[in-house]
């Protein structure tokens, strides 16, 4: 038996997220057929973050183990053979030992969510930017962002159906940054809430949009309820970019 | 009449291109129709650059005359509103006098090649770069591109169907440039032969795979002869981004 680590990039659009479903198509079904195609194995694919329908990733990470005698780069051929019908593709595979585990041995999670911020509509990326069509601060939303980073209780940013053991998370950075029409959040944690970064981004963008202000982001992390806080960003500007052991 | 300048972003996949085909959508019969949905007028759209099947925009410069009596926000509105379900977006309209033409009155393109080069797969960006495994040359590629710039007979770089009265063109920038595992050709010309950008990106591929040399690309220019050059780049990595006026 070998353990394989695997580097992701998908295209979220269409699919159910990561997590298997009974009735769409996902991300993690579409890796496990291919496995199966290939060494005709059934395996579990264990993966760093289980992305939700719509969200995209450059560098998801996941694990799996094989019987079958067999290199990685022929299992990096073999898997992008019989994904290439779909917008998943194997960017780096390595062997690990059987310690390796995708989810628990990760450190550290980055994620960057982005903003189209313009009066026109997307078309190169309608399904990859959330679209904003009224002028952001940016200087605002990064002032604002500030008093997010560290150690805190993130009940305000905490999805209902959230299932980790506590709300307390440590952010390690948000960066806020202007690319063209782009606005990009460049977030990073050991590890997220559910729908925590879409929170912080539908919450900030009020901010940017002049309805809130830093002071009443303090307010919103301190109350510790979900109510206080903006609206959860759409799934389809969020990329998970970096996963680090 | 008024005549209106549009700045357009679209997506080319599975569009025969910019121009009106018998058997296939385009980007000027979508234009057209919304005009006409809007306005239940039937006119003819102007564009600075008739871009092939496959490619892209992201500031494509068309110009139409409407007899209505409307505002220029009112016509970006309605337009955006009927191109909504195709990837197309209006991202600036302008009113110009007769005198403007989207075609004749442009002093300048400017283009962006993308390549991603890398060994995974496309899986984001799948029908938005050309895909090459090869590590490429970057380097080599920049200094052979040189060759090309300023006053010249593109003949070698120049489709048998262009219907261009010269071959003579001048290339005022071509600048290669690394952005993570993407290539990106900037290309800046007052105006360019049939296919003559993906002709020179297929070209300088050569040289950055080893095969060729800034040599080889003085004595293919000098030639005059189509032959001679590298194969023409796929159309998906190929993006209008810019008109002058």
């Amino acid at each position: 038996m070998q353990r394989f680590k695997c580097t992701i990039e998908y295209d979220g659009t269409g699919l159910a997220g990561w997590q298997r479903q009974p009735d769409r198509p996902s991300v993690q079904e579409h890796i496990e057929y291919a496995i199966y195609q290939f060494c005709d194995e059934t395996v579990n694919v264990f993966t760093a973050g289980r992305t939700d329908a719509g969200v995209h990733a450059k560098g998801q990470v996941a694990h799996f183990d094989i019987e079958k005698k067999v290199t990685k780069q022929k299992v990096m051929g073999a898997l992008n053979f019989y994904l290439k019908e779909h917008s998943i593709a194997i960017l780096n595979i390595e062997t690990v030992d059987e310690n390796f585990h995708a989810r628990f041995s990760a450190t550290r999670r980055h994620y960057i969510y982005k903003i189209l911020n313009r009066r026109g509509p997307a078309a190169l990326d309608k399904k990859r930017v959330w679209v904003v069509h009224k002028k952001l601060n940016i200087k605002a939303m990064q002032e604002a962002g500030k008093v997010l980073i560290g150690k805190h209780d993130f009940t305000s940013f905490r999805d209902s159906e959230c299932q980790s053991k506590s709300p307390v998370k440590t952010l390690e950075k948000i960066e806020i940054t202007q690319h063209g029409d782009e606005i990009h959040f460049s977030v990073s944690a050991p590890s997220f809430l559910h729908h925590m970064v879409r929170n912080i981004v539908g919450t900030l963008k009020y901010v940017g949009e002049g309805k809130w202000t830093k002071n009443d982001i303090k307010k919103i992390l301190d109350a510790k309820d979900r109510k206080k806080a903006g609206p959860t960003a759409p799934p389809q500007g969020l990329y998970l970019v970096k996963v680090d052991y």
